[in-house]
């Protein structure tokens, strides 16, 4: 039994870390095999993740086929776990490969350079290369290209006890399985078999009086988005994957979409703060400088359009030079105003969705909400103005200026969004960096215009 | 069979919005049974979630027990479906709950008014009364909150033909189970049997001689958040929930452990936003205005320091108000610098963590990154302001001042994360209010200090 899984975090990290520290020792590296035996697969690859070449080469030198193409599966894409293939005798990193369902090979191959592709495939029996092959040409974030198309499959007409045999044989060699599939005699996908039905019913009963019919699909592209709320929707543990005619393809199971939804929320915060999708978390600075530098350089455009506004109220900046010092307030509260209607209106969208009915109520929330901060900063602002400044009018005009630029950043952060997906863009390309441009800009106009009616 | 769910996401919604949009013409009202036998309970949630009551009512007297009784537990929380079970007579609506899992008749329950609720528990047997007291008594974001007391357990020490019929009497009138525990005389886990194992074992083999032990647990009051990294790092379906001296006590199931993703992800984007995690996304104005003005307070408070710094350097903004133009971009271009570094560092710590060894090395690279994009930045702000105002002196502040705010965006939103990490406050709450307001005060301080020093 693998050693509970302790009650602090800590705790989990120092049993995956105290190894990491000993492989670094001489002494411990000739007991690779007694320490690994302690972890569980998906920890082996929490430590292959994180050390040198060399020892992730001791270890799997040293560790059963299964454990090592188990850990190599589990392991972060972004550490490229396929180029520690390459370092292998061609024999046995095949060996591995055959060790492993084949969406995961297929994912792993994706990894390498062709001719070594190629060479390892080489090894495989001629079938399993097919249907590693077909895998490998689905687009990466489709259904077609999360499915595992192992999977348990009996044929409607079959009598019970039959199918139950086929059951038997079909998981030998198999990980887990959760579903049946029943399919007629075109492999169309008709419906499934539940355990219970296949316990409890009499053996000479056919399966198509016994199956359920319910069934939820996707299609083969559909997109792994579509595919992730359809799971997390109707509570599904396995989506069967069908082909336009609806001919099952494979099945994609509950820890395949867990994967996507962190992608997806990675994703999102990024985008929401001006990274490119792109970035890898883990990734080098080259990486990252290319990811950023575009949406700065946006940011760059958009701010020289604020100091460009600003440079038309010289005159005025000149002449009271205490205005100037409100512009943080301005454009900065009613920066984050707008952060925050963005925020909750882009989770809105990407969770439940706004439909078309909704959309107005929403804005006219975000509206109220706007007024309401708006009126309660900018009374704040126009105290504070007045009573350091000892001038009621510059008191009014800083207060105005707050009250309006927070309503306007209200009303900016719901349908901005909105509309871009009415349009068919992605909300969250509203980053943040472009929804503070129009609250700095308008922050500058209220204020300095204003000051220029009232106080000149 | 149930629509294949179609391709394209508009079509999906349109199928409950059709529904939706009959049920407004009188003439449909009467054939609500017909419409909503169309819909998988899912759908059904979405359109009572979205229905007058009146409507609702009718819809709840027109379905099957077991239909309205799932949809219930599917409604989002935030539309509160426990206030529907109170519009209904009490003997309905306790029947409706006697058809729900323990734990989201528990989750239901726990909605409605203290004394509606005795009402209702007062028509359930004992026993079930009492199993969906207590677990009304863990709290909500704990295993214990989540878990699901109804499974299927087997001894070790009987033999499998046995534990075969006792999987098939205990899985009689339950919804669909992915896993049969195992457990000693005491009641404590012990391990787990496959389906495989069933299927394929003799009759007379012990349980104990069958099971896999591998088997990972949570205790009772682990954090929601913790159970759903376990659940997604080893793949499980289920996850069974001991107390303190082992002892089963239910089980988690993947598709809890899915609402429970969403939530954290919603918090982690509210929380960046700088907009307490405490906001319903539907909600209306009063709960937004108390989930985000305190923030927009403390935000206030920034942006004063920022505006007083300013105020220090009134004659020179006087005297040069050319400078005051380059506020936006020197602060603003560097607040989102910031807010990326800070979105991808809080995004790394809360999927993989960031382990002691190597904080350094995140905080190096921010570092480099912030070195190049500050110089690049940095020449462009130059050049730009070298040809606009013909003075390369002022090119040569406002240039300093971008790069060095960039280099220390870089490390205030790789370091500030961290540290908080390790002091152990969640590092989402260095929301990107707080960070630009550094970047703020830091780009005023670096372009006045300089023109100061230079161009005077």
């Amino acid at each position: 039994m693998y050693e509970f899984v302790p009650k602090e975090k800590t705790h989990k990290l120092s049993k995956v870390e105290r190894v990491r520290r000993l492989l670094k020792s001489e002494n411990a590296q000739s007991h690779i095999r007694s320490l690994m035996r302690a972890l569980h697969p998906t920890e082996i690859a929490q430590v292959l993740e994180d050390t040198k070449p060399e020892i992730q080469e001791k270890i799997l030198r040293q560790l059963p086929k299964e454990v090592i193409s188990e850990a190599l599966s589990e392991m972060d894409e972004e550490t490229h776990p396929g180029t520690l293939l390459t370092r292998l005798r061609p024999e046995v990193a095949a060996s591995l490969i055959k060790e492993l369902a084949p969406d995961d090979a297929a994912d792993l191959l994706s990894q390498i350079p062709e001719d070594y592709k190629e060479q390892l495939l080489s090894y495989m029996p001629d079938e399993e290369e097919e249907v590693i092959n077909q895998l490998m040409e689905y687009e990466e974030d489709t259904a077609g290209g999360l499915m595992n198309p192992e999977m348990i499959t009996v044929k409607a007409d079959m009598p019970k006890l039959d199918a139950l045999r086929e059951v038997v044989r079909q998981s030998e060699g198999m990980e887990d399985f959760y579903t049946i599939y029943v399919v007629d005699e075109e492999n169309r996908l008709v419906g499934y078999l539940t355990f219970k039905a296949l316990f409890q019913a009499r053996n000479s009963e056919l399966v198509r009086n016994i199956m359920n019919t319910d069934v939820i699909s996707v299609r083969v592209d559909d997109d792994q988005e579509e595919v992730a709320k359809i799971m997390a929707q109707y509570n599904l543990p396995t989506l069967p994957v069908v082909d336009h005619e609806n001919r099952l393809l494979g099945r994609i199971t509950f820890d395949d979409i867990l994967d996507v939804i962190e992608e997806e929320s990675t994703e999102d915060l990024l985008n929401f703060a001006g990274v490119s999708e792109d970035e890898n978390l883990r990734g080098g600075w080259a990486n990252s400088v290319k990811s950023r530098l575009p949406w700065l350089l946006i940011n760059l455009g958009t701010a020289s359009t604020a100091a460009f506004v600003l440079s038309q109220f010289e005159e005025v900046i000149s002449s009271m030079a205490v205005l100037a010092t409100f512009m943080p307030i301005i454009a900065g509260v009613a920066g984050n105003g707008a952060t925050q209607t963005l925020a909750v209106t882009v989770r809105r969208i990407s969770t439940d969705g706004i439909p078309s009915r909704k959309a107005l109520g929403v804005i006219f929330k975000e509206l109220a909400v706007g007024i309401i901060n708006g009126l309660m900063l900018g009374a704040m602002v126009a105290i504070g103005a007045m009573y350091f400044n000892e001038d009621y009018r510059l008191g009014a005009v800083v207060g105005f200026a707050m009250c309006a630029n927070l309503i306007l950043a209200g009303l900016m952060g719901s349908m901005v969004p909105i509309l871009l997906e009415r349009v068919g863009v992605d909300p969250a390309v509203a980053s943040s960096i472009l929804i503070t441009a129009f609250t700095d800009i308008l922050g500058y106009l209220f204020l300095f215009s204003l000051a220029t009616a009232v106080l000149f």
